[in-house]
C-alpha cells in the first residue's frame, strides 16, 4: 500500500515538474529559448514589469493565456514534442500579456482571453501546415492573428471594453524626438526589448537580456543590437516620438535579429550583414504597420517581426558552406538547416 | 422521321432536366446540400423573401448569378462532375443576390454581376488548386472576394450607383440590445438562417431550415444550434444591436456549423464540442470583420464563415477513430476524410 | 604584358557589355520584353516624361533602382539565368520611379529607394518559391509589396517626407467625366502605358508602344488594346475623371493584357476573348484597390495587374490544344507551357 501510495505521489511529482518545465519553456519560447530558466526569469520581469506599471492584471494573464494555450495542445493531442518544448505556451502567454494591457478588466475579456490562447494553439498547426513546404513556420503569427481578431472584435462588442488603444484616425500630423539626451536613448532601448512582452518598463527589458543569456549569450547579444540598431534607425527617420520613447520600435526587431542572427544562420559575417538589414527592414515595416492599422485602432504586436522574418527565409539565401546548424531550439516540425544548406528542392 | 423527332426532342428533355437538377443542386449547395428539392426550396425562400421586402429584383438577380456562374464552368470545360452536384452555382447564386442588395438597378450594375458571377466559377477553380495541398476548398469566398472587388469599385464608379451600404466612416460608438423579447430572439434566430442568402425574413429561414433537413436532418439542426447558439454570444457580448436585429451575427456561423459538424467530421461528442467552438469563433470573427470593413463600407458577406472555417481544418485536428465519412455532398477535389482519418501526408 | 594588359581590357569590355546589356533587358523586363533595344527605348521615355514633366529624379531613381536590384541578384548568387534575362531588374526599376515621384527628394528617402529596391530581388526569389507549385509568379508584386511599405513608412518617418500622394480620407462623392472630345481619349489611352512607369505623358507612351513592337509586334498590339479597352470601360462606368484622364486606369490593364495574350497563352481567338476578359476586370480590380488605399492615402501601384493575372492564371484553363509556347522571355524558373499544356498535376 505504502509503495503504491509512494509511486502515485512519486508520478505526481513528475507530472507537476513536467508542467512547468513545458509552460517556463513556453515562456522562454517568445524569443526562440528553449530554456526553463530563461522562461521564469521572462516571467520574473512579467510581473515587475506589471508591478511598476500597477498592472498586475498583466502578469496574471500571461499565467492564464501561458497554460491556457499549453493545455490546449495536449487536449487536442498535437505531437508531444512540441510541447515539450514549449511550443504550445508562446502564443498564448502573449495572448494573455496583450488582452489585460489593451481591454478593460470584465469577465467577457477573460473568456474572449482563454478563447484566443487556446485558439493560437490549433491556429500555429495549421499555419504551420500551410508554411511547411516554404521551410518557415508561422512564429508569433498565430497570436497576432487571432489577437487582432479579438481586439477588433472589442471595437464592435461592449462586453469586451477598450482600455487602452489608439483612437481610430486617418494618418496624419505628428512629431518626432528633437533632441535626446543619451541616458534617455539607453531606456528606450532596453524598453524595446521588455516590449515584446508588451511590458514598458527599462529594469524588465534588462532583466530579460539577462534571461536569454543564460540560455544563448549570442543570442542575448543579437537581441541587444536589435533593439539598439532599430532605435537608431526609428530617430535618424524621425518617427513618432511617443512611440520611439516607448520602445515600440524596438520589440519586432530584437525577434527578427534572435531569429535570423542565431536560429536560421549559423553565425559568420555574410549571415551578421542579412541579420542587420532583416533589423532594419524590420523598422519599416512596424511603421507601415502602424500606419495600417490606425484607421482601426489596432496595435500590430508582434505582426512586423513575423512579416519581415518571412521576406528574410522565403527566399532561402545560403548564407555559409557548412552544414551543420544548431536547430535544437526549434521544432521538429521545421528543419531550417534543409533549406539553408540542403538541394534547393522546393525552387 | 418519327423516331429521329422523338429522340431529339427526348435529348432537348434530358438536356432541360439537366440543366434544371444542377441550378437546383447549385443553390442548395450554398448551405453544402446536393439536393434539388433543397435547392428548390430555398430559390422558394428566396423569393418568398423578396416579395415581402419588395426588393424582387434580389430573386431575379438570384437566378441570373445562378445561371451565369453555372454556364460558366461548362464553357470553361471544368470538370463535369463539379457541374453536375452544383459546385458551379452556390458562389453565382449568391452573387446575384448580393448585388441588388446593395446596389442600384442600372445596367451597369447588371453587366456587372453577369461578370462578377462568371468569375467566381473560375476563381474558385484557382482558390482551390492553390488550398489543394492543406485539404481544405474555398468555400464561398469566390463569392466573397468577386463581390467584394466590384461592391468596392461601385464606390470609384458611378456607372454602378450604391443602394444599401453602410457610409464608410472610422470605428467608434454604438448601441447594443438592452431588453429582448423572447419572440424577438426567435425573429432573430431564424433571420440568421436567412441571411445565408442576404434575405431579412424570419419566414424564409424557418422555409430555409426545412430545406435542408429534405436533405439532411443533422444538417437542419446544427444549422439551427449555429444560428441559435451565435445569437446569444453576440448577445452576451452585447454586439450592436442592429446587426443583432438583422440577423447578421447569425448567417456565417450557420455555415460552419454546417461545415465542421456534419461535412467534414463524423458526429461524436468530440466534433461536436469543436463545432461549437467554431460557431462561437465565428461570432467574433464576424464582429472583427464587421470593423475591418468599417472605413470602406462594404460588408463582410460569408467572409466570417470562411475565415473560421479554414481556421478551423487547416490544423487538421482528429477527432474520431473511424475511417468512413460521408462527403458524398463534395467535390471529387476535396477529400477531407484523407486529412482527418490517412496518414498525416502534409505536416 | 601587352598580351595581358589586353585580355583584362578586353574582359572588362565585354563585363561593361554584359551589365548594360543586363540592365536593359531588365528595363524591358517591366512590360515582359526580354530584348536590349526594348529596354533602352523604355529609358529613353522615362528620361523623356520625366524632363517633359520636369522630375528629372524620377529618371536618375530609375536607373539607380535598376542598378540596385539587379546588383543584388550578383550579390546574393541567386541562379545566373535569371539575371541575364534582365529578370533581377524590373522590380528595382519601378521601385526606383515610383520613390521620386511620391516622395521628397531627401537623403533618407534615396537611401529608402536603395533599401527597397535591393529588397525586391529576394522578395521575388521568395515569393516565387511560394508560387511555383502554381505555376504561376510574382510579376510586379515584389515591387507593389515593397514600395507600399516604405510609402506607408513615409507617413510614420518624418526623415521620409511626402511629396505627391493623396491625403488619406474615406471615400466619398467623387466627379466623372461628362464630354470627352476625341483627341483627350487619344491621350489618355497613350497615358495608360507610360503610366506602367509612373510617367505622365503620351508621348512617351508612344514611345513605349514602339519600344515594346521592337521585339513583339504581337504584345504592342495588346498593350494598345490593353489601355483602350480599359479606358473605353472606366468611361463606360463613369469612373473618377482625374484618375481616368491621368490614364490611371490604363497601366495594370496593359500588363494584364500582354500576360494573358502573349505570354502566357497561345494566341488564338479563345485566349483573345479570355485576355479581353482580363483587360476588363482588372478595370474593376483597379477601381476596388483605389478605394481600399484611399484611407491610407497609397498608390496602387501595379497592384491590380498582379491581382487580376493571378486570378486569371490560377485556374490554369486550357485554351488551346497545341503543346508549344514560346516562353523565351520568361525565366526558367517558371514553366507555364506545363500548366496550359501539360497533365493538370496539381488539380
Amino acid at each position: 500500500m505504502e509503495d503504491i501510495k509512494t509511486l502515485e505521489a512519486e508520478s505526481a511529482e513528475q507530472t507537476t515538474r513536467n508542467v512547468i518545465d513545458e509552460l517556463l519553456r513556453g515562456a522562454g519560447q517568445v524569443m526562440f529559448q528553449n530554456n526553463v530558466w530563461t522562461g521564469l526569469l521572462f516571467l520574473i520581469a512579467i510581473f515587475w514589469g506589471s508591478l511598476r506599471e500597477g498592472e498586475m492584471m498583466v502578469a496574471w494573464g500571461a499565467l492564464l493565456g501561458l497554460a491556457t494555450s499549453s493545455v490546449t495542445g495536449h487536449i487536442l493531442r498535437l505531437p508531444a514534442a512540441d510541447g515539450r518544448q514549449g511550443l504550445w505556451g508562446f502564443n498564448g502567454i502573449l495572448v494573455g500579456c496583450a488582452f489585460p494591457t489593451f481591454l478593460g478588466e470584465t469577465t467577457g475579456m477573460w473568456i474572449a482571453l482563454i478563447i484566443c490562447a487556446a485558439m493560437t494553439t490549433w491556429v500555429r498547426s495549421g499555419l504551420n501546415n500551410v508554411m511547411a513546404p516554404w521551410k518557415v513556420n508561422s512564429f508569433t503569427f498565430p497570436f497576432v492573428l487571432c489577437t487582432w481578431i479579438f481586439l477588433l472584435a472589442a471595437r464592435a462588442m461592449q462586453g469586451i471594453p477598450i482600455d487602452d488603444m489608439s483612437t481610430p484616425s486617418l494618418p496624419s500630423h505628428f512629431t518626432s524626438l528633437s533632441t535626446i539626451p543619451p541616458l534617455h536613448l539607453l531606456e528606450y532601448w532596453l524598453k524595446g526589448v521588455a516590449q515584446v512582452f508588451l511590458i514598458n518598463s527599462w529594469e524588465a527589458g534588462l532583466l530579460m537580456l539577462i534571461a536569454i543569456a543564460v540560455n544563448d549569450r549570442w543570442a542575448a547579444l543579437w537581441a541587444a543590437i536589435g533593439s539598439a540598431v532599430a532605435l537608431l534607425c526609428a530617430v535618424a527617420f524621425r518617427a513618432a516620438g511617443s512611440d520611439v520613447a516607448g520602445g515600440l520600435y524596438g520589440f519586432s526587431p530584437v525577434l527578427t535579429a534572435i531569429a535570423l542572427a542565431t536560429v536560421f544562420y549559423k553565425p559568420n559575417w555574410r549571415s551578421a550583414l542579412w541579420s542587420l538589414t532583416g533589423i532594419i527592414v524590420t523598422v519599416f515595416v512596424q511603421a507601415a504597420m502602424n500606419i495600417v492599422m490606425q484607421p482601426l485602432g489596432i496595435p500590430t504586436l508582434t505582426g512586423p517581426f513575423c512579416v519581415a522574418t518571412w521576406l528574410f527565409l522565403l527566399p532561402m539565401i545560403r548564407l555559409d558552406y557548412q552544414t551543420e546548424i544548431d536547430h535544437s531550439n526549434w521544432s521538429v516540425e521545421n528543419k531550417p538547416h534543409l533549406a539553408r544548406h540542403g538541394s534547393k528542392r522546393s525552387k
